[in-house]
This record gives structure tokens, C-alpha cells and sequence, in this order.
């Protein structure tokens, strides 16, 4: 299946590098391609920028907005949340007709340093989720992977024999199904993808990464994740 | 140790009942004796009113707020988070003097009905922890047991051996050490009880309850909690 991963950040890189080799065709899609070849500075959690990446890595294809998610069949937003809608706005509307969007975005403010809070018009009783699926009813929104790190999303076993939480939510029943096959391609297990319902759940797993950050504060690692005991 | 328990709603009565099975002296504090004594309504979550409990356990003492954080050598606030501030200021601020507030509190809004949201003002830049803190500058606030239903709090050992997260956060080292040592007369174990840091991590846990809400309504099972995994 043609993925378009809306994002350049580590996020982007290390789904795209996980896609390719599940022989999925990736592009990555960015605002300005110019712009993110010779992008060197680093990201908030210090890691390398793209350019250096996009050099060491010749099979990643790079295309505007509207490039990647005319040529994906599914979408992955791993752009940053606060600005994911006017990111994804640079696209032809026409092209997210009746696909899915897998939304990992979350509205992180960094603006005051670390940690971060949330932005206020997109949380509590709003999310990046709900706000994409609003602007493109076009679209099927799932909401999933974004309270982990990203080295995890794509290799869950990982950690304690992948018997950890990954929750999903969304609007349409089988948009959840297609992102669960791929989340079973990188090793996800049914009995860990937890359902939480419609898209306005996005609301709580995004709230969930100021506690995340907190914890890896704490334990100067990004390798764990949450499960639920019961 | 003489406790004083702030509310009277199921958090307080449960906390009540187990200080009391351990032996230590229990007051009840509320806004209006009379009123509580005869209140048969229920909570949000469908629990029978104060007054039926406390016609049940003739051993609780009940008086107003003031009358208990006089009495308490430690206060726990099981108050409602939204007002949990102004409950508190019906004490006399003398005897906060160097005395351990226990928060429990989160800033849920049921106004919209179920799922709750956050009050804005008491959320993601700030908490129910931290205003209490900043308000009673001469008492150690000390935020624990929120992220989980009141009957897990007192008895961790019936869930998953007791091995699942308890967070703790606050600006003193020593208060932290007394409700720590509370905790393990309930069953917490010290690797399971983790400190995040000073009360400002409080905005992360409170965070974490509209998402317990939602698990739980997926569930129709309030018999879960989270679990780092590492």
C-alpha cells in the first residue's frame, strides 16, 4: 500500500524507514523541499535534522503536501500538532477522499521550554484528531501511536515481549480495521490495541504526553510505555 | 495519626473507613453538617449519598472544615477539584502550619454530562495540586492517588498483585516520605509508588483522568490501572 507520511521530524523518518521495509512505497511530504534537504538544526528532543537523514537514506521519496498525499493511499500525520491542519490544507482537498489519515500528531507547546503543555484550543475539549477530521470529512481519521516513542510505535516488541497499550480511536469502523493491519505489520498485538471509541478520545491520549514526558524526565529513557493492569 | 478527611463524597468515605480499619483517628469535614448528614443524593457515578453511609459507621466523626484540619495531624482533600480552594479556606489558616495536605482532587467538569472535561483555569498550566499549594504555602501538598477508583487506593493487592502505578509528586521531601509511608499501610509497594517530581507534575496525573473515564466506560469496569512497563 502507497504511504504518504506528512512530516519530516523524527517521527516521520523512522515510520518511513519502518514502511520501506515492510515494502510499503513511502513518500514523505513536506511544506518545502528545499527547505528540509538542508535542514540541520536539531528538534526539540535533540535530534539530528532531515537533511541529514534524507542523504543517508536514497530510497525515501520527498514531495510537497500535496505530492505525498496525492500519491498515498493512506496518510500518516506526523506533523507538529499545533500547526497539522494548515500543514495538511496545502494538499488538493480532492485527494483525501475516502482515505484514512493516521493521525499521530499532538499539540505540544514548547514555547515555555521543557516540559511542554498543551495548546489550549487543542486540548481538553478539543484535539488535533478531531480538528483534522473536522476540516476533511473527506477523510477517515484514526488517532493512534502518539503516546509512545517513536522507536517503539514501529517495533513493540521491544519492550516486555510487546505486552503493552496502543490506543486507538476513530470514527469509522473500517478505517480503525486497515490501521490495525499495519499496526499488526509492525508487530502490534490485537489484545494491545485498545478501542476507545470516536475521534473526540483523541482529546485523551493527547492529554496522556505531558505525564509521558514527565515520566521520561524522570527515568532519563524514552524505553517504556504504559499497560493497564486488570 | 489523627486524619482529617475533607468530603464526603465516595473518595472520602472509603478513605475514612480504611484510616479507621488501621486505627488511625478519623474526622470527616463538610461545608454543612446538617446538610451532609441528610443527603441522599447520588454522585456522577451513580454512588448512594453521604447521609445513608454515615448512619452505617457509627465510628466516623463528622464536623465542619474547620473543625477537621484543626483535628487532623494530616488533612486529605477528597473535595470536589473545582472547589477544593475555597473548601479549604473555611479552615482557620493557622492550623495548616507545617502539616501534610494529601490531594486527591481533580478539576473534573460533568457540566457537558459524561465523558467530563477539565476546568481550563485548574488544568494543563496549572492543578488542583499546585492552587492548593499556592494558597497554603505553610502546609506540604502532596498529590497521590488520583489516577485510580477509590476502592484500588486503599487495597492495591486486589488488582495484578498490586503491581501498577501509584504517582506522587510534591515540593517537600519529607511530606512525600509521610503520605509514602501511609501508602504502604494501604499495600502500595515502594517500587510501584513513583515520584514525579515537585507539584507542578500534578497537571500531568490530573490530565490522565479523562482518559481513565474513558477505559472505564469501555470496560464498565472500574478494576484496571496502569502499569509502566520497561
Amino acid at each position: 500500500m502507497k504511504i504518504a507520511i506528512i512530516g519530516t521530524g523524527m517521527v516521520g523518518q523512522t515510520l518511513a524507514a519502518k514502511m520501506n521495509s515492510l515494502g510499503h512505497p513511502v513518500m514523505l511530504g513536506t511544506r518545502n523541499v528545499e527547505a528540509a534537504v538542508s535542514r540541520t538544526d536539531r528538534d526539540n528532543f535533540g535530534n539530528p535534522g532531515f537533511g541529514e537523514w534524507y542523504k543517508a537514506n536514497g530510497w525515501a521519496k520527498l514531495g510537497t503536501i500535496a505530492d505525498a498525499v496525492s500519491f498515498g493511499e493512506l496518510i500518516i500525520n506526523a506533523s507538529q500538532g499545533a500547526s497539522s491542519v494548515s500543514t495538511l490544507q496545502q494538499a488538493n482537498p480532492g485527494d483525501f477522499s475516502g482515505k484514512v489519515i493516521l493521525d499521530i500528531a499532538n499539540p505540544l507547546d514548547f514555547s515555555r521550554g521543557m516540559p511542554p503543555s498543551l495548546y489550549p484550543e487543542l486540548s481538553n475539549t478539543n484535539s488535533v484528531g478531531e480538528e483534522i477530521q473536522r476540516t476533511f470529512p473527506q477523510a477517515h481519521v484514526v488517532k493512534t501511536l502518539n503516546t509512545m516513542n517513536c522507536g517503539l510505535m514501529v517495533n513493540p516488541a521491544s519492550l516486555g515481549n510487546g505486552d503493552h497499550i496502543n490506543f486507538i480511536c476513530g470514527n469509522d469502523a473500517g478505517a480503525k480495521e486497515k490501521v490495525k493491519s499495519l499496526l499488526k505489520e509492525f508487530g502490534w498485538k490485537e489484545e494491545n490495541i485498545f478501542d476507545l471509541g470516536d475521534i473526540s478520545a483523541a482529546r485523551t491520549t493527547e492529554a496522556l504526553v505531558p505525564l509521558w514526558v514527565r515520566i521520561m524526565s524522570v527515568k532519563q529513557s524514552v524505553a517504556f510505555n504504559f499497560k493497564i493492569v486488570e
